[in-house]
């Protein structure tokens, strides 16, 4: 009983994953709004019935690839962080993280702006949306939280606020990338975007130090 | 004959100013893709032959409107600008007009998206996103390196790259009230935002002194 549950679950994932991979490999190619369920159908082979069991609309196909997409930038994100590390290092660790997420494939940038017109648009789309910031927001804010209490980042910053700074920098430099690609170089970036973002946080005001590893700081390097 | 001339760079000026008004109030209610050129001509009165004499395509209505949206923008962070004001002030006072600039009206922020997924997509739609980028992150960069001749910068900032995380954090922004209404309050992020940048650019970190008129601080304000 146990296996046969076993078994019709991992199909149940194996399917969703199918669809989801379907309908990502065709938002890709032609948007969102240029691709039908339909197609999604083909693409994956397999039934209408089998898509609808588990997504009830292409809407739902949607919110669980911002889910995902958003919960890969988290744990990349959460990844990147080290106790062990300056401040200036996590930071660093951090926004790499996340440029990293952005670009795991080169179409992802344009879809993900045609996922923001879309929330801007569509309260369904802005409830998935909204979602994968919270939590994005929820990492963000903890981290800067942890870093309030080791007395690395200052207390007159609102851990919240800064989170959603931190996201803009992020959003804000992709849609420049994607708009204006002569013009930014994201690997040029990352280094001024993490100083202006450690510097925000710091709180001490960064020296020199503070860009060596926190254990040479601690004097803690070996000879 | 000077007359004569005169008033028909005046038509020429009004007819011009007419079509973008048009275009601008479908654009706002049905998208740039929702928007035929036909549907442009009935909204401004105008025939066909006048249109093109002004504007070839609805592209380049596209582009005319972006680069006056630009112009706007950079005339209001511009005349924000006060060289008796701390730093940290002018910071705020630009954070401010840029934002002001952005909620002009209710749609622009929508409208914008639509202009950079269109410009992620698009040679032609690119060219003006970035010919507006470049005009915009010019005087920003400007600004900064008034800001490091006069001793109020740090030297080691690199005014172009400064000027791409300025607005980078301005686009972000966007996005996320656009996508997470409920979570963002432009508002309130005004102040934190302007404290990230003054903190990157200062040369000498903040203090509380730093949030005084510069008359206060050089002590020349009256009892």
């Amino acid at each position: 009983m146990t296996n046969a549950m076993g078994l019709r679950e991992r199909r149940r994932i194996e399917t969703r994953r199918l669809i989801l991979a379907a309908a990502y490999t065709l938002f890709r190619r032609r948007g969102y709004d240029g691709t039908s369920v339909d197609e999604i159908l083909a693409q994956a082979r397999i039934s209408k019935g089998s898509l609808y069991h588990h997504f009830p609309s292409k809407e739902s196909i949607f919110a669980a690839i911002v889910a995902e997409r958003g919960e890969r930038c988290s744990e990349g994100m959460a990844r990147a962080a080290d106790p062990r590390a300056t401040l200036h290092e996590n930071v660093h660790s951090i926004v790499r993280a996340s440029w990293d997420a952005m670009r795991a494939d080169d179409d992802w940038p344009r879809l993900q702006m045609e996922f923001s017109l879309l929330a801007s648009r569509e309260a369904w789309a802005r409830e998935a949306q909204a979602a994968s910031y919270e939590q994005c927001r929820k990492l963000i804010a903890g981290f800067i939280e942890a870093g309030q209490r080791a007395g690395a980042v200052r207390r007159g910053i609102d851990p919240a606020a800064a989170a959603q700074l931190f996201m803009a920098l992020s959003d804000g430099l992709l849609v420049q990338w994607q708009t204006d690609p002569d013009a930014l170089d994201p690997d040029e970036l990352i280094p001024p975007m993490a100083d202006m973002v450690s510097r925000y946080l710091a709180a001490t005001p960064p020296t020199d130090e503070d860009r060596r590893p926190a254990n040479t700081v601690a004097g803690l390097d070996k000879p």
